[in-house]
């Protein structure tokens, strides 16, 4: 069983941005939000069907960890009450997707979070998406868009949301959203530094000390981070940290979304198999074809397959990490019989 | 020969950085700023013999580009007029150093920056500098200290200095500074998030075809790009920019200051080797003994050499790129029968 990680709803039917608009217009102009458009099984499983399952079905995966659109989750945008509203939404519509194709997509939550605002709400939606079949969310490190004016994932503002997810069993994965600030493109930079940033304040913290069960994912393969695995693993020894094996390696995980050999190749090299996960981002960041290997940029699933991992290792990868770091997701396969 | 493109002079006199604290402490007052003291020839070469000369001679490198330490250019500290003495005060050591040592070290400037003030006095040191005997500048993209305010390296804002930089035949390497923003370690994130941003944004742009002759060399590896190679590749291509061979690569250069085998072997895998320059940072970042290999983890000579190069290719990173980069470093060279 082949599965992905990190796949995101980038083709939801028109009518669900349109209602985003009407939304952020609202506030705006603080008018009423509008209702929601009627959205049809059957436009959902068109987007669905012409996209993720096709590509899906052509790489040779079985199942993708599914969650709302990463770069159009903006919670910067309006306030809390705005976010919670769209949080909802894209929530509500990845329950569907699950519903209509329960054996290929699986639920991860977007949070409402707004900068300088508790993260209450978060852990309202964290609950209720739960509720409904859900196995992980999405954590935004840095919901300002870019001014990065929240404090580090290792400090006390975010403990109570921590507290549920290790109540609840589910992991998250480190993912920022759109950029607002016209330095950083959204996932030529502010993606790949967010992933830097994320791991760079775990190491200096101590945050596992505190939740030992804890478990975060850290996409695109990590950021800068196994390039430059010498330089961390220098600094958690200026630092006077432990080893970065026991100090953070058994709660941090990445995934492969590296979207060339050689990147994959050291990806690798420098990190344990049990901390990769299988991903693909997919329909995601880059949507091309490489002209050099006449492949998608994002079929990661070939960099990986290349490796010739041992069939120990290639099921670490493909489907036993990503089973133990969201047992709820393990419990539903197992349920399944599979 | 053997050019290290990027050294730090991080080991000044104390009497250095504590008119630093006063110069700050005269500002938070409104004081007079004192008087420098006085900092001896025989201090000066204590500092350097015991550290970078001592180095450079075990590791076998014979020449370092060098330039103030990077983490103390500080440009959101005080205003612009302190930058300006600060900048003064750090480049007239560098030139003292390197006229107790003139084989071995040449001058790299640090430039007056401060967010939201025109480039104006940056051109002022430049030129002051270059007449002194300097061969670059470390361009900071983000003096703001983490706080990234500053309009991308293709705004025009950056232009004036850019037409002087031409003008005077001297590359920048492009380097931030110590991170007020509590989200970023300076070493661990900041710096490497800014290699990163700093190459999307010249991926974004077109600099290049304004400056066709403007050289810009991104450290630290180039933060996480070579390592997403892929991914730039396939976002040049989305944004319908030309390969990057063509787009970028015969301006911007990147250096080997990656502190382990496998990223050393990643960079030259992806990136042409007419595009790297050796560079430790040292004395810099990670100063400790990497426990798996019993050597610092910033000898990045052994990782360069353990490729075992062509003589050809070795010869343009270890000195060749360098020279072609920096003109005036070759004709210094030429001018001693080097």
């Amino acid at each position: 069983m082949i599965i992905d990680c990190h796949g995101h709803y980038t083709t939801a039917p028109a009518a669900h941005n349109d209602w985003r608009d009407a939304q952020l217009a609202a506030f705006a102009t603080g008018g009423p939000v509008p209702d929601h458009q009627v959205i049809t099984d059957d436009e959902i499983r068109r987007t669905i069907e012409a996209n993720q399952l096709r590509l899906l079905t052509e790489r040779g995966a079985d199942l993708t960890i599914f969650s709302p659109r990463a770069s159009a989750m903006a919670h910067h945008e309006g306030d809390l009450a705005v976010g919670i509203g769209w949080a909802r939404a894209c929530n509500d519509l990845i329950a569907r997707v699950v519903d209509l194709f329960p054996e290929t997509f699986v639920g991860v939550a977007q949070l409402p979070q707004f900068a300088g605002e508790p993260v209450d709400a978060a852990i309202a939606e964290l609950r209720r998406c739960v509720a409904a079949g859900f196995v992980g969310v999405n954590l935004n490190p840095d919901p300002s868009g870019g001014h990065w004016t929240s404090p580090p994932l290792t400090d006390r503002y975010w403990y109570p949301l921590y507290e549920a997810m290790v109540e609840l069993d589910v992991p998250a994965m480190v993912h920022v959203s759109a950029s607002c600030n016209p330095s950083f493109h959204a996932t030529g930079a502010h993606y790949l530094n967010a992933d830097t940033t994320a791991f760079m304040q775990l190491l200096q913290g101590d945050l596992f000390a505190d939740f030992p069960e804890l478990r975060l994912v850290i996409p695109h393969g990590g950021g800068a981070v196994p390039y430059h695995w010498g330089r961390y693993r220098g600094l958690a020894d200026m630092l006077k940290k432990p080893a970065l094996a026991e100090h953070m390696m058994k709660n941090v995980f990445f995934d492969t979304c590296v979207y060339h050999q050689p990147g994959i190749d050291l990806l690798f090299e420098v990190i344990d198999v049990d901390n990769i996960l299988f991903g693909s981002e997919m329909v995601g960041a880059v949507r091309g074809i490489d002209p050099i290997t006449g492949h998608y940029f994002d079929d990661t699933k070939r960099y990986v397959d290349a490796l010739n991992l041992s069939a120990e290792d290639a099921t670490k990868v493909y489907s036993g990490n990503a089973r133990r770091i969201f047992p709820r997701l393990d419990a539903a396969l197992t349920k399944r019989g599979l």
